[in-house]
């Protein structure tokens, strides 16, 4: 299977390389790290970078899209890019599955992917997911038709198991999280804002929206 | 704190990126991808590349070292490079926390540092780290002194969530749980030996001996 992961100055890099993780590992899929220019790929950490191996023109087609999210408001460039916008809605129209990771969707909804569709993000953007036109879903995975969003940065490897499952079956699936050695055991559980401390989900909350009403700086 | 991550041709890039992320979420630390030389190191999938914005001669101490795995056997390679082997030896005299992720506990074993220690590894590597002097140890993530191992690629992340909750508070560690939204949900729980299908287990060790006993070919 053909997958194209699209690739941005300020993506968060596990968004992107959770699924690529998984799809490499069932050994029956060609990962493609794409972007409109290829070459190296600011973090949004500021502290390295990912490499586009295609440009944009150069992949015309996937079996998966996948459309990683970032650090906010890094998301507004593509957003507000009509190549970018264009390249997913031409790659949309030729795949089996669709999907994104953390605050992707937000762009998925920028390109109209999501209009009146079930759909998840980073839990810190449901509101602005909402404002885009989707049903905010507070789910780990959405599926919607075709459309498979995830929620925050860490969900991608959930998402792209899921996909595995769906696409090459439950052994294959499977396999995948036992190379991956996939047996979660973080040291708490505050992975989301239903299970962390009521004040930590608050500050954290208070933050992410400070950052999205900055203007990207990269 | 200063972050350093080792990156060396034929490296599982989620090993690398797992900690990076846990690290950069803190917003605390310094992270450093290292090298033996700057520049694009190639994927073991071969379908991508992570790039290494610093050179191992510009890199002389480090609060935390994190060596990342790999698919076998392309870990042979740093095992055998003696300036790999006394960058890590010089880092490990600086660190407060010397970890690996995966197989990169067998390249902490050939730098000497493992000797007669508790440590893990992927599991499907147990026996070639004991063959190195360790004493192969069945959990998550186990630590000896300064000395943090990993499991099985995935495990980096809450390898570097434990270290940051050691270093940094059980509040910070929580608060970056969350921000990574780490509440794991795979679709199956077949992510460790003692969980998945025997018949799945043992065709995936047979197939990871049969590539440990290749020679990497980058």
């Amino acid at each position: 299977m053909e997958i194209a992961i699209m690739l941005y100055d300020g993506i968060t890099a596990l968004d992107a390389i959770g699924p690529y993780e998984v799809f490499a590992a069932t050994m029956k899929c060609n990962v493609k790290f794409v972007a409109k220019e290829k070459g190296l790929i600011k973090l949004d950490s500021k502290m390295g970078y990912m490499h586009a191996d295609y440009s944009f023109s150069e992949i015309t087609s996937a079996d998966i899209l996948v459309v990683p999210g970032c650090s906010p408001p890094n998301y507004k460039a593509p957003m507000n890019d009509e190549a970018t916008l264009n390249w997913i809605r031409q790659l949309h129209e030729t795949t089996t599955w669709t999907t994104s990771v953390c605050n992707g969707s937000l762009i998925l909804s920028a390109a109209g992917l999501l209009n009146g569709a079930k759909a998840t993000s980073h839990w810190g953007s449901f509101e602005l997911l909402r404002s885009l036109g989707a049903i905010p879903t507070d789910e780990r995975v959405v599926r919607h038709g075709k459309i498979v969003t995830a929620a925050g940065i860490s969900s991608g490897i959930d998402m792209a198991l899921q996909v595995v499952a769906w696409e090459m079956g439950e052994e294959m699936s499977k396999g995948v999280q036992l190379i991956l050695e996939y047996d979660p055991q973080p040291p708490f559980d505050a992975g989301s804002p239903h299970k962390a401390p009521a004040p930590l989900v608050e500050q954290i909350r208070g933050m992410l929206q400070q950052f999205s009403q900055k203007e990207p700086n990269l």
